[in-house]
């Protein structure tokens, strides 16, 4: 009976951080390999936050086509079906694949679904300031993806 | 004279692999984060390249919604500009940031212009192919991406 709640609770947080996409992929992957392709994900996301950061504060030339780039790395990755990922038991290190997700993303679901879909919706609104080419939306949209992603940090990141 | 040389190569592969796009970023990146973040990316497109597999062989109902999510990774990853995480002495393990890329990758700029360039037509076609829902079309250019991504490890990556 707990094994069938403890079942649901993790399908329930899965569909809130993924939307309905992927859900069905669990049975393919092991914890580890979730581990790791999670943080791959995030890792190259923020490469590419750093990027549009670097062309915003004047390291870097501001390039729209640059900026666009990194803002559709970002979205898709956001928007990947990131919640896939997030298997039982990758709260723990598994052998060398380490990882910071505490233990309460498997026992908060509502608080999961609201940082999760604030990425989402972030990272899609970034891509959309990219395009249109105006620095100034492209600013607001950064900041707001970075405020979304502090967010999950703060719920569900050890640092 | 040689350094200048070595320089100059750094930039014409640089600039193979990237197409136009952030190879002035070079001096932001300590070498091991280009490593790091080369590998997050890559990892994080096969990642989605193994999703596409799934629904195209059957072992996932096909999804066209989810398809298009993982090829538009997979299409922004390889045309973000790759070619700046590929720094000199990013051909050898630094401290614990492993790399298969073999040194050759920085003495054959044509190659690598070809290689690369392959995979970029390749992302772009697949995200093409995935955004028409034409499964047929899919099939084939899934299969093209592969065969773009063999021929960049074929060169370039120790197996």
């Amino acid at each position: 009976m707990l094994h069938r709640f403890k079942q649901g609770l993790a399908v329930s947080i899965l569909l809130a951080v993924s939307g309905s996409v992927l859900a069905q992929q669990l049975p393919q992957l092991k914890p580890e390999e979730a581990t790791r392709y999670r943080k791959a994900g995030y890792a190259f996301a923020n490469r590419n936050m750093l990027k549009i950061k670097a062309m915003l504060d004047g390291s870097l030339p501001y390039n729209k086509d640059q900026v666009l780039a990194a803002a559709t790395v970002i979205n898709s990755t956001v928007n990947s079906g990131m919640g896939a990922l997030y298997l039982p038991g990758t709260e723990k290190d598994i052998g060398s694949e380490k990882t910071r997700l505490k233990p309460e993303f498997f026992t908060q679901p509502d608080k999961v679904k609201e940082v999760a879909g604030a990425c989402r919706t972030a990272g899609s609104k970034l891509a959309t300031a990219a395009a249109s080419s105006n620095q100034a939306q492209v600013r607001v949209a950064f900041d707001d993806m970075g405020k979304a992603g502090k967010g999950c940090h703060d719920a569900f990141r050890k640092d």
